[in-house]
Order: C-alpha cells, then sequence, then structure tokens
C-alpha cells in the first residue's frame, strides 16, 4: 500500500470553495488559507441557521492500546462512506499538535484512504491556530509576571500561580524550571514550567466557545492565580483578555479542508483528552449542523473520556444534541482487554497476538459492553465499528460483531484505510438507522450537584468505580472551588485513557475499586473542573530517535518523511 | 488626523492576484492567506527573470532616537511617491514582531497615510512566518536537550551550548532560567533562557536564504554548541535540519500585501538590527527587482548599521546592487544630535526642544554627514528625506536640507505620514535622479580579510572609531572561529543603533574612541560574525502598563487600542 503521504499527494482536490457552497456556505464566508485550507467566518451559524440540522454522530471508541484504535480514522471513513449512500456528510475533527509530529507518532489527520489532505498542511503550521494559542496562553503569562516585577498591586500569592506557559513542541527539559533569575530587572525568580500547548486552558476555552464574544468572555474568567486571601485572580483583572482575544480572532475560525474523497472537513482545536475536554470546537460544530445530511465529530480517547465529555461539555455547551454515536473497536484493543497480552507503544504486537484467537477477543469483550453503556446512559444509540486491520481474521472481526449483537447494538466492519468510504458504506448504514430511531439525550448529572457527587457519578456510571476516594487536599479544594461560586461547573475527570479504571495497566472493565482524587484543578474559562487522578504528563519528550530526524525536503523541494 | 487604525479600516483595498499581476506574476504563484496578504512562490524568481529590472533603493537613517525617525513610514511613503511620476515601485519591508506590538511601542507597518494594510493582520500573526522560526528554533533545542539525555554521543560540552529558546513575547523572566529540573525523565539541569523570536538565528537564515535548498543548507549548517574538543556541534548533525526546513517551508515564501494606495509591499522576514543584520528578505528583494520600476527596501537603525549590513551582507548573498539610498532625517534626532536635549523612550518629547530653533539642527549636523558618508564609502548615491512632523518649523526641515546641500547630496522634505504618496512625491524625484546617477556600488570589504580587520575597518569608516578593542576572550573566539572555517564571512557588529559609538550617550559623530569588543558570536548558518559590543538586550520586558492592556475587541468584533 502507497504511503500516506502518496496518497495525500495523489489525492484529486476540489476548490474549497465549491465545497463550502455545497455546505450552503457562501464565497463571503469562505478566507482562504493557502490552496487547501480555509477559513470559515462564523456569521455562518447565523446565515445557515434556516437550513435543515443534519443528524449529528459522535465517533469515540473502546477503552484503547497506547497505539491509538483508529478512531481519526474511522471518523473521516465514515464521512466518506455517507457518499456511497447518497448522502452528504460534514466531517470535523481535532487539529494535530506539531509537538507529536515530530516527536514520536507522526501525524494525525486519519490515514491511508481516509485522511484529512494535503497531510503535511493539516499535520504542520495549517492556518497557525495552535500558534495563535501559543501566543495568546504566553501573552498572560508574561503579563502575570511582570505584574508581580512591578509592584503586585493585586497582591497574588506567588506560591499559588496556576498559570504555566505553553509551546507546542515535545520538550521535556521545559516540564519543570525556574524563571525569573539574573537581577532585579529580570523578573523574579520563581519554579513553574510549559506544557504542551494543546494542553493549554486557552486551547479549552477555544474549542468551547460558541462566539467571539463568549471566547472574550470566557478568556476573561480563566484564573491564573489566588491572592494572598484566597481570592482567584483572573485573566480580567489582569487586562490581558482583550489582547489575548485579538490574537485569537482569526484561530476562532474553524478550517474547511477535505478528505481523499473530497468529503468537506472543519479541522479546529484539539484540546488534551485528559486534562481538557478532548473535544474539537463547538463553533465547527455549529456551522457543520447545517452543512449536510450528516455530522460526523470526533471525541477523544474511550467513550467514558471523550463521549462523556462530549455529552457533559461540550453539549451542554453547543446546545446540540446527538443522533447517535460509534464506538470503534478492534481485533488488537479486544484481546488487550482479555488481560493475555500487553501492548506497549512505539514496539511492533507481540507475535501471540496476531494469531487467529476469536476467544481472545471475546475475553476483552467487557470494556466493549462497558463503553457500550456508557453511550447508553445519555440516551444515545451505540453503533459498533469494528475498524479492520489487514492482520485480523474473519472469525475475531465476528467475534466483535457478535459481542455488539449480545449488547443489541448494531455493528459493521470498516475498511476505510484500505479502501476509503467503500470500505465504509455497511458503517455508514448501520449509522444512519441508529440516527433513526428515536433519541432521548440526557446529561449525566445537573448543574446544580454538588461537585464531588458529579465526580462520583462519572466514576460509578461510567467507569464501574465504587465510589471515589478524596484526598483531604482534594476535599479542600472543592470546598474552595464551591466557595468561588463554581460549583455549578462540568467535571473533566483527568486520569488514564488506557483503561477504565485510574490504573493504566488494568484491562476489560475493573470493579470493585474506588478512583483516588489526588487534587482537582479549574479551568475556570474553558469551565470546568478537573480532578487529578493519576500521573497526567501535560509536556511529552522526545524518544531517541524522534520522527523528526527522518522528515526533510526532497531535491524537488517535497516534503518526506512525514507519516 | 485618523487613527493609524481608522485609516487601516478606510482604506480601498485591491485584490491581491490583481497587484500581483502588475508585478508580472501570475495568480498561479499567488497563494491567498486571508482576504488581504497572500505568499508569493518563490518560483517566481525565475519566471520573472526576463522582466526589466527595477531600481533598486535602500532606505536608512541617520543615527535614531529612541523613539525612531519614521524609517518604515518613509519606505511606505516614497513607495506610494513614485505613482505620482507615473511610476510604478515595489516596497520591501520588515515583518514586525507581537511582543512589542502587544509591549511598548504598538505596530510597525508605517503609519498615517502612509502605512500597510490591514494594520491588524500585518501587526499581528500575519501568515505565521514568525511562529514558523519559532516553532523551528525550538525544535532543534529539544533535539540537542534530548541529545544530551540519550547519552550524548556527540560528546556536546554541555558548557559550551549558545543555543537558547525563543518565544515572540516580551517576558523578562525568560531571559535567565534553569531548565530540566524534576527527575531523570525531565532532563539534564542547566542554565539557558530565551529570546524574542526576532532575535533567533533562524530568522536571520530565512531571511539571507536564496532558494529553499539554500535554507536547507544554511539551516544544517547552524552550529549550536561545541564539543568536549572544541569543534563546533551543527543542527545537520543533530538532524534536526531537515525538520525544521519542513517547518520553514512555508514562512520562505515573501507575503504580499498593499499600502493604503494599494503599492505592493512584500512583508517578509525581521531579523534583530543589532545582533542580526536587520533588513528584511533575500526573496522578497529577489522577486521584487522585477516587479516594477523601483524596488523600495528597508535596512534597520541607522546608515552604519542596517545600510552596512544590507551592502555587505545582504547583497554579498543576493548579488544585487543599488543604485541610491534615502538617509531619513528629522528635526527632532539633529536636535538629539546636538547634545543639547536629551530624548527618552516612553516620554513626550522635551518641552525646548519644540520650539523654534534651526540652530540646534546644525548642531547636529555632523551625525547625518557621517551617515551620507557611510553611504558614499559604498558607491551608493545619497539622498536626505526630512521626515516631516506637524511640530516641525521650515526653518528647522530648511537647516537639514541645507546641510545635505553642503555635502552634496539631495534632499526633500517629505510629508507621507499627513498626505501619503502625494507628500512624497518631491523626495521620489529626487530619489529618480540619484538613480540615473552612473553608481559604483562597493563592499567595505573583501570576503579574505582577517576577522578582527573586518571589524576595524567598519568601526573606522562607518562609526569613525580610532580603532578596535578586543577583550582576551574576543581575541580567542576569533581565533576559534578562523580555526573552524569561518573566518570568511562577514561581520554584523552588535552595538547600540542610538550612536554612532558604542555609547548610547554619545551624539552627533563621536570621535576619539576605540570600538570595546567584549566577546564575539557566530550565526554561521546565517553567514556571519558578530561582535559584543556592549549590552545586547535580546529579550525586552513589559512595561507597568504595556500596549496590550489597551487592545481589545469591541462589540463589533473589530479589534480596537492596537497603534
Amino acid at each position: 500500500m502507497a504511503t500516506d503521504l502518496e496518497i495525500s499527494r495523489n489525492a484529486a482536490l476540489r476548490p474549497l470553495t465549491s465545497l463550502a457552497a455545497d455546505m450552503g456556505i457562501g464565497d463571503h464566508l469562505v478566507e482562504p488559507y493557502g490552496r487547501y485550507a480555509a477559513k470559515i467566518s462564523l456569521d455562518a451559524i447565523d446565515e445557515l441557521a434556516d437550513r435543515p440540522r443534519a443528524r449529528y454522530v459522535v465517533v469515540s471508541s473502546l477503552t484503547p492500546t497506547p497505539l491509538g484504535e483508529g478512531k481519526t480514522t474511522t471518523t473521516v471513513g465514515l464521512g466518506q462512506g455517507f457518499a456511497h449512500l447518497g448522502q452528504r456528510a460534514v466531517i470535523a475533527i481535532r487539529q494535530s499538535s506539531m509537538g507529536p509530529t515530530f516527536g514520536i507518532k507522526g501525524g494525525a489527520a486519519g490515514g491511508g484512504y481516509s485522511q484529512v489532505v494535503p497531510m503535511e498542511s493539516v499535520n504542520l503550521h495549517l492556518t497557525g491556530d495552535l500558534h495563535a494559542v501559543t501566543s495568546a496562553h504566553n501573552l498572560l503569562a508574561a503579563m502575570l509576571d511582570n505584574h508581580l516585577h512591578k509592584g503586585n498591586a493585586l497582591d497574588i500569592d506567588p506560591f499559588a500561580i496556576t498559570w504555566r506557559r505553553v509551546l507546542d513542541v515535545n520538550d521535556r527539559d521545559l516540564r519543570q524550571i525556574v524563571t525569573g533569575l539574573g537581577g532585579r530587572s529580570d523578573g523574579l525568580p520563581r519554579q513553574t514550567g510549559f506544557d504542551i500547548t494543546a494542553a493549554s486552558e486557552v486551547m479549552a476555552v477555544l474549542a468551547l466557545a460558541r462566539s467571539l464574544p463568549d471566547l472574550r468572555a470566557r478568556l476573561g474568567r480563566i484564573v491564573v492565580a489566588y491572592d494572598r486571601g484566597g481570592a482567584p485572580v483572573t485573566a480580567e483583572q489582569l487586562r490581558a483578555a482583550g489582547a489575548m482575544c485579538v490574537q485569537l480572532r482569526e484561530a476562532l475560525k474553524p478550517n474547511l479542508m477535505q478528505t481523499t474523497e473530497q468529503t468537506p472537513v472543519l479541522v479546529h482545536c484539539g484540546p488534551f483528552g485528559n486534562i481538557a475536554h478532548g473535544n474539537s470546537s463547538v463553533v465547527a460544530d455549529l456551522i457543520g449542523i447545517r452543512g449536510g445530511d450528516y455530522l460526523i465529530t470526533e471525541a477523544g480517547f474511550g467513550a467514558d473520556m471523550g463521549a462523556e465529555r462530549f455529552c457533559n461539555i461540550k453539549c451542554r455547551v453547543s446546545g446540540l444534541v446527538p443522533d447517535a454515536a460509534v464506538v470503534v473497536a478492534t481485533v488488537r484493543a479486544l484481546k488487550a482487554h482479555s488481560g493475555r497480552h500487553r501492548v506497549v507503544a512505539g514496539r511492533p504486537l507481540p507475535e501471540e497476538m496476531l494469531a487467529e484467537n476469536p476467544d481472545d477477543v471475546y475475553a476483552g469483550a467487557a470494556n466493549l459492553r462497558r463503553q457500550l453503556a456508557n453511550i447508553r446512559a445519555h440516551g444515545i444509540t451505540p453503533v459498533v465499528a469494528v475498524n479492520a486491520f489487514p492482520s485480523d481474521f474473519d472469525s475475531e472481526k465476528q467475534a466483535i460483531v457478535d459481542i455488539a449483537a449480545e449488547e443489541g447494538a448494531r455493528a459493521a466492519v470498516s475498511t476505510h484505510v484500505a479502501k476509503g468510504g467503500k470500505g465504509a458504506a455497511e458503517l455508514a448504514e448501520a449509522v444512519a438507522e441508529a440516527c433513526a430511531e428515536p433519541s432521548e439525550f440526557r446529561f449525566l448529572y445537573p448543574d446544580e450537584l454538588p461537585l464531588a457527587e458529579k465526580i462520583e457519578t462519572v466514576a460509578r456510571r461510567m467507569y464501574g468505580a465504587d465510589g471515589i476516594e478524596l484526598s483531604p487536599q482534594a476535599r479542600r479544594q472543592l470546598a474552595d472551588y464551591e466557595r468561588c461560586g463554581f460549583g455549578r461547573l462540568p467535571v473533566c475527570i483527568a486520569k488514564t485513557h488506557l483503561s477504565l479504571s485510574a490504573d493504566p495497566s488494568r484491562k476489560g472493565a475493573p470493579t470493585g475499586w474506588l478512583l483516588p482524587v489526588r487534587e482537582v484543578r479549574a479551568s475556570v474559562g474553558a469551565g470546568f473542573i478537573y480532578p487529578i487522578c493519576g500521573d497526567m504528563r501535560t509536556m511529552p519528550g522526545l524518544s531517541s530517535h524522534p520522527a523528526a530526524e527522518h522528515i526533510d525536503i526532497d531535491e524537488a523541494g517535497q516534503v518526506v518523511g512525514l507519516s
């Protein structure tokens, strides 16, 4: 098979204004950025309001292995698949981050014949949205340190500063640093650090803003520190939010691109999937929902994480209600959930996992069952997408279909990576049927539930925990947040994505455990509280041989080595 | 008078493809980035090769006050002025940096009726070139630290690392930092820091590259450290240069914009004017030189700095030869050079400087005379542009014209800020006459002159020094660089731009002094050696009330407070 880069380069592309026109978006709303990406003006939200509303489908997965189970390729493939039913789909995905692209894993915009093209654009700067997030985030950091330097009129407690800095690069040496060395004119020494840009609260804010004024207001509400009396200090108080909003004005507009089969794709925002909600933007969905017959949107990690936040954080903001949810499953992930095999990032699969063994697949069923229940807990009809790999045996794929049937869920094997939309046509049909069923979407908890009970609700109903275990610090923090008026916010539980539990080594659907909450943090601008359950790495490092070593230009000036 | 932002917003703009067509640049070479900026493919250099070569004019100035003397507005105004002579001009300027935009001084793309529009674009992200420089620079930094972390196969001396990190923000707290704190998995603790992106060698490389392969080669030659044997370690050896080049591929293409009067402007690169050469890009000039009757390009700071580097660094690379040089002069700068007044950044001019006093202007003449001689030393015909301010008296402006006449140089009063191109028509006429004179451009020194003698040549002939004073460290470093094979590079002397000497308080044309060279650094990728003469601040700080505090969006979503 051709490489992703070759497939991308050979794809025939349509002019973006013509793609936009099919979505009902007039030329005056399309701002080209290079030849194959365009920003869509947010005026489209109002201008398209009279068009029929698309069916809204969220793509999630079972609990993935460290290799990922092809959620993005399935999202893209499913969107392409609808064309084979004579239906027009719009796809909404997150923007990938350059750090990982040059780090361990390469790009993240689908793969094979189900990818967003040109892959050199989507995996590099694209239209600069991540850079705008970096700039706005670091401007706030500079204004915060400058405030301390110039007399600290707000009486900020230097030991209660929560705002760090960000860069879109995998750089472990920036995780923990001391700034402000030198002399009097070089600032105040203190310990801090950098996160990767995708982990910035500004990214989460951008992804959750409904409009430019809403973005402005959310930026103002960002809490960067606490004063010596324990009161929160905001970006508004530092007079930084206006300038940040100006820096983010273009970044708020979703980016229109297309798949290898000319399906329109809105690529926008990429908030972290553990300490943030891991979904693409609200504004992309508000535009896409009027752009075709189906809007396929992606939610990061497993259904217990991405889909739960989709429902309880993103839909709360957008007001949109999903009609169906896809749960991506793979033979290798179910085998891993059997507990009989171990998958390690960056290493080939163990030999014995590649042998035909439908029993191992069945043995991992508990995870898939739980994730289907997680979808149903929100009143949404689930569909299982079996993302087929060339190494899978028919008996193994059938095992997944059988598990789905036992749960009363539709399922389809999808071969979109190898065959494009044609390979996802059956999946599209199953999704269309699911969407036609009556849906009764509901949030998992009401706004007014106390924060600790919100956490417990998610832990019990999504993760299968017996309850939660709050550290004294976490208990104090929850009380402080409720005192500060943040008690009505939803929760975004930062735990490993590699297990339903907080322990990445526990596969399947662990029972008889408590969710340990070490500490709790607040993304007040984005609008959620995030309890920390385990070590969350917010700045990746590079491997011994980073992907960057093999990325170059060739003699014709073309990019090589990007994957 | 209207604010810059109001003037910008009311300017009637032409479609960029139509502007490009006037320059002989076909649609296929124009990639729109938003509605009012476009990238020009470097294929234009070859495709336009048969068109007539424009007259090439570099705009420099006398030694400026800390307020700046309007070099960019004059560059823009002069370009606009040629239209009033029935001539077509193309303008090439540097891109401004967001750090200062949100810091002390506001934007930097001209002003009044001689500015590049839309000013919100040109002063913000534009097409993301600075962000690409930040990314490429910091990827190299991460790969360098990763190399140390993973065993240091190249035997890099951790105390001989010269590569820092960069961000486009004014953030004093990042000047001196310790990275790599934490534990074994978080890197190796060492002291380092951040510079502002414009100070990155990658920016200088981008500005000096002639083509994509040349960019690739220069990136590979960047020296980031020395090994324990004293040999240089390059980006190529770290296997970072290919990935950096991929990140910079789009950034290498110049950005086409326009002035308030629809004159085409190539906005590209913004290397620092002290530790780097402070000129816009070679590729912009290689395209612009075939784009009209005149190409007006800008060189940072006074003629002793920007114009000298234009001649001895930039023209060495581009192979282009200037036909005339404009030296911008102001009444206030000449009064300051009299030594009778003191101008302080961020404060209003002293009351007594605003009184009519042509004698004070005459008393500062020595600086202008020296700068005119500096232009002539390169065989170029100078023209004095008197950049008129509303507070100037006719007698004072006439004094500058008289000084120019005494030096045998043409001069014209220009009122482009208030009146646009019409106000610069006389200046354009003087420049056209100067271009018609026979020119015999020459470098100040040959490649093969030893580095110390190159420094001495510039110090004596440009700055009026009696010689140079090398510290023992500088002497050792020069010997090391020659041993490493860097001896044929030109020199870029990093000294204050506020005096012809290395002491910013010495105005006029100081005599009887030696240029003190404290240390010498090498930008091997960019291709110059830079001796450090004085304290060079490469990361600005914020003031008590940074410009950012007043920048915001209004209810209509428009930017306010940007100036």
